[in-house]
């Protein structure tokens, strides 16, 4: 199948053309973006939900909870649920995705796994691949869940509209969060495992540290309490979701948009030079020559830079 | 002063001058890649170590006395401390500076610390720097001492000839140290504190971890146990310092040096393409208009970006 054809086949909405423009994009094989640019044209109407928070928090019996619900709703549902820690997708995880494959029955929801293949830069840009294929694909609902929460987390749940912060009583996730800058990510908190001792208590931390942080956003973030696991509060989160959809509708979608695409195109265009200009540099046997003269201090890395750049712009003159 | 004349005087090893021409390059001036150009043709005689470990260690007291064993062996001393967690210079750090201002009094010493002003790419291209300049000026030993044992602190010592890596019995370090892929980088381990209980269980954790590491290199990393504080150990872990080097004048040296100095070209050569290139396109009224095609879905992000280079290409060429 050409990549033409693929591209249509998904825009079309079929799953297994989706399940392989992904596989293209993990791969990173050179017809990703011919695919891409095609698909790029079809996306922008999905509502992009970001599930992050500390590992044991219940994220993605939540997840699976909160696809239900919008399915309820008459929504499709794409989930990309990625993994930077592991180059393999195991452990909890897979018990997950055996979970979620009751799921998988139901044409209207599409969910994959991602995983660290090369570097996290690589990641977090194929993931945003992946969403732009599952919104160019119709989906109305894309829900990209992060295991863990370090920076990288935070770079790749950036992609998303909305995002919820999940944390559980009594793991000490109120502090980590903090630690990795989270919270001020976060547009709406939950509490999961909430009929856990100490629940509330939780909620009222994380409420007074919300105060502390309050800028001047208009949208104040809230926090939900949910027993994921029994379905308790899903509805209501939901809810809590629309409501930030509708707000973000308001206005704020305008700004928030401008602002991811002037980091993914930045992104794009270091990624670019990237493969079009430093690796091109290295296969060269001029690239040698500069190596051993800065070596001999014949020249200094500045200006053996400098010469390289002006150079490559004097040889396209030609 | 002017720059030439600034860099004419750290030549001369002045070090009032050393002090002045570091300062420009954590400001990042202007002036300052003339500066090293200059000062970069003088460089490349020093034996750059680089000290790293986990906080608590006693690293820094390490450091003073290493700095005074080779004040004995009459060679000329630079110290370069490296806080990239902070943006001051404080805490247990600032006492460290005190205990060494005894050392400062000595004209053959010269003791520098720096911290995070922007970012730790940033930081790590500004310890580079300073260090040249340091080699510049006639240092026999350069001492990179970075606190801490993040990827961080990884990127910052592989400016050294010889990585030590300090430990502690009993802190847990060990683990943490494999965690941050610093076992595989450490050419003499440091089991500091050895009088404390447990000093040879970790000199033996510390062998075992060696052995499994152990592939093709030739340098076997050793074991050195010192009481810092008390300076037990500190001469024989300048011996083996010395032997380290003696090594690598064998034949390593070139290898070690081309991979570094190759990292450093492509660093500057990111470096100058973002500031020439990215950052003077985000200043244009034309950046706008391709964000709002972005936005519009007129175009998709790869194109742009291609589009964009060719111009910038095309550009130069009239």
């Amino acid at each position: 199948m050409s990549y033409e054809e693929l591209a249509r086949m998904v825009l079309k909405g079929d799953r297994r053309s989706i399940a392989r423009a992904i596989t293209l994009i993990e791969n990173n094989h050179p017809k990703t973006q011919q695919m891409m640019s095609q698909l790029y044209r079809h996306g922008g109407n999905a509502h992009i939900i970001g599930v992050t928070g500390p590992g044991g928090c219940g994220k993605s019996t939540l997840v699976g909870k909160l696809v239900k619900e919008f399915r309820h709703k008459n929504k499709t549902v794409g989930v990309i649920a990625v993994d930077p820690s592991s180059p393999f997708t195991g452990g909890a995880f897979l018990g997950d995705r055996i979970r979620m494959q009751e799921l998988s029955a139901d044409e209207g929801v599409f969910i994959r796994s991602m995983a660290t293949r090369n570097n996290l830069g690589g990641l977090a840009r194929a993931t945003k691949d992946a969403v732009c294929v599952l919104d160019a694909s119709g989906k109305d609902v894309i829900i990209v869940e992060t295991v863990g929460a370090g920076q990288s987390e935070v770079d790749i749940i950036k992609v998303a509209h909305t995002i919820l912060v999940v944390l559980a009583p009594g793991l000490g996730d109120e502090i980590q969060a903090i630690k990795a800058g989270i919270m001020e990510i976060g547009d709406i908190f939950v509490v999961n495992k909430a009929d856990r001792e100490n629940a509330d208590r939780a909620v009222i931390d994380i409420r007074t540290m919300l105060e502390m942080n309050s800028g001047k956003q208009e949208w104040k973030p809230v926090v939900v309490k949910t027993i994921a696991i029994e379905g308790k509060g899903v509805s209501q989160l939901v809810e809590k979701i629309e409501e930030h959809r509708k707000y973000l509708e308001k206005g704020a979608f305008a700004s928030k948009r401008r602002e991811q695409v002037e980091t993914e195109f930045f992104e794009v265009l270091r990624q670019k030079i990237e493969e079009s200009f430093l690796n091109d540099l290295k296969k060269k046997r001029e690239f040698d020559k500069i190596l051993e003269k800065i070596l001999a201090r014949e020249v200094d890395p500045y200006t053996a830079a400098e010469n390289v750049i002006a150079k490559k712009l004097k040889n396209n003159k030609d």
